[in-house]
């Protein structure tokens, strides 16, 4: 999906949500759990009940691959069935070098090789240049940099300032913005560092933003919005929690749009504001 | 494995050599290729042909998952063979939070949950304390924290100084230092780094460091020795392409073996001269 498609999904769907899907075994109803792919089924009827509703779906690979081969299996077929209108995007947070690199991107981004194809994959930058490049050399595909995540730990390492007051995080983004556009590049930035959004916008204006932390850990949509969005919008904010796990019951779906609605309708109001909606 | 166990090991095979396992289907012998599971039976005859001469083995994750849950077959079965007098490190460079970190540790370390039981796993530090501490709550296991790696890009993020000019790779250290032991903790530090290791062992004169960078790469292991060996020897020292694609043909594993001996004799060598050796 290119960002002029992903734009236009924005426009038509008023919305810009990410529903994630950290789909836990321990977690989703104990109605699903003797179908032969429980993990699966939970995902089919979350995906059903939204997809008119977001603009982004995104599995947890943590969740899967704990799972071994038949988390896998059950990630394949989850990929498949995610609507071509939605943006899909593994997150993987991986960072390895050359050949190594080169293998994660083949995984998330080569149907062929792995049976798996995601738009776009979560990249870690500790490595630096060549743990991100191998990713960029694919056409059409998204590469989504952690830059200020919404964790507590963020502040361990990615606020560490140089001589001149310039953070890791904004050393990230500078470097990453000399390797890809932001037809191919977008950040991670947590919604509980609303504040933070204003220096990011500085170096990166057109960038997308995907953006953790809303719901169960505390961020404020307003405030995002207030500080992150550009004329494109330019964001991608995620939920996970609270739509997916909404419900404990058999209404689990029902549920789940219910909340993504009340966000769906939240991200309509903001949307207006800058003018982009007919 | 323990601490004292691994030192054991390291004396008793006057080796601390660590072979890498990444096993690429596009870069085995073609002879494997008609065998049902070719990757798993490449890395049973680089083992058998090797466990005597190393103390580790560390399959990089990307070559299997690349593969689907084909490839996820093949390294559970490959863990399975791996000698109990070898560390099984699972070169996976993973870095997520909360209950993501802990379903990556569970995947690595936990066979009930994924099939899978490996002894250490590499951790990726970019997201700080709550992307690390899961891994280290499972007793007898043990995390390997990237630091300096041995790559180009290293020089982009891990070398940022902050005004006292303690830099990144040196935060991280310190303050995962703080989070878990010696007997717990390991770093990677790149053998293409040789004069920071005088540096790291000030802050970290006890740990274990694995060292990728050997061989193909370029990196002196009398240089790492020089600089890197504590009194324990303290050092995992890498090698993959240079020993497990020393040959394309049936001689495959004698050849790996051939290059895997050339190693553990300089290494022996290295030992004798800190005197742990009878």
């Amino acid at each position: 999906m290119t960002r002029k498609q992903l734009i236009e999904q924005i426009k038509l769907k008023r919305s810009f949500l990410c529903v994630g899907l950290d789909t836990d075994i321990k977690k989703i109803p104990s109605c699903l759990l003797d179908l032969e792919d429980p993990i699966f089924e939970f995902n089919k009827r979350i995906i059903e009940a939204t997809a008119d509703l977001c603009v982004a779906y995104k599995p947890n690979i943590a969740f899967y691959e704990s799972r071994g081969a038949q988390g896998w299996r059950s990630l394949q077929r989850t990929c498949e069935i995610i609507p071509k209108s939605c943006l899909n995007i593994a997150d993987a947070k991986r960072g390895d070098i050359g050949n190594t690199a080169d293998m994660y991107a083949k995984t998330f981004f080569s149907k062929e090789v792995s049976g798996l194809e995601f738009d776009a994959v979560t990249v870690a930058p500790y490595m630096g240049e060549d743990s991100i490049s191998p990713f960029l050399e694919y056409p059409g595909k998204w590469s989504v940099v952690l830059a200020l995540t919404s964790n507590k730990g963020s502040l361990d390492f990615q606020f560490l300032a140089d001589l001149s007051g310039k953070r890791l995080f904004e050393h990230v983004i500078e470097k990453v913005n000399a390797l890809g556009s932001s037809e191919q590049v977008m950040y991670v930035v947590g919604a509980t560092r609303g504040e933070y959004f204003k220096d990011i916008r500085r170096i990166a204006p057109d960038h997308f933003l995907l953006v953790p932390g809303i719901g169960a850990q505390g961020g404020s949509l307003q405030e995002v919005c207030a500080f992150g969005m550009n004329k494109e919008c330019g964001l991608l904010v995620n939920a996970t929690r609270s739509i997916i796990y909404a419900s404990k019951g058999s209404d689990f779906a029902e549920r789940a749009r219910e909340e993504a609605q009340k966000l769906q309708i939240e991200m309509e109001q903001e949307l207006q504001k800058i003018g982009i909606l007919i």
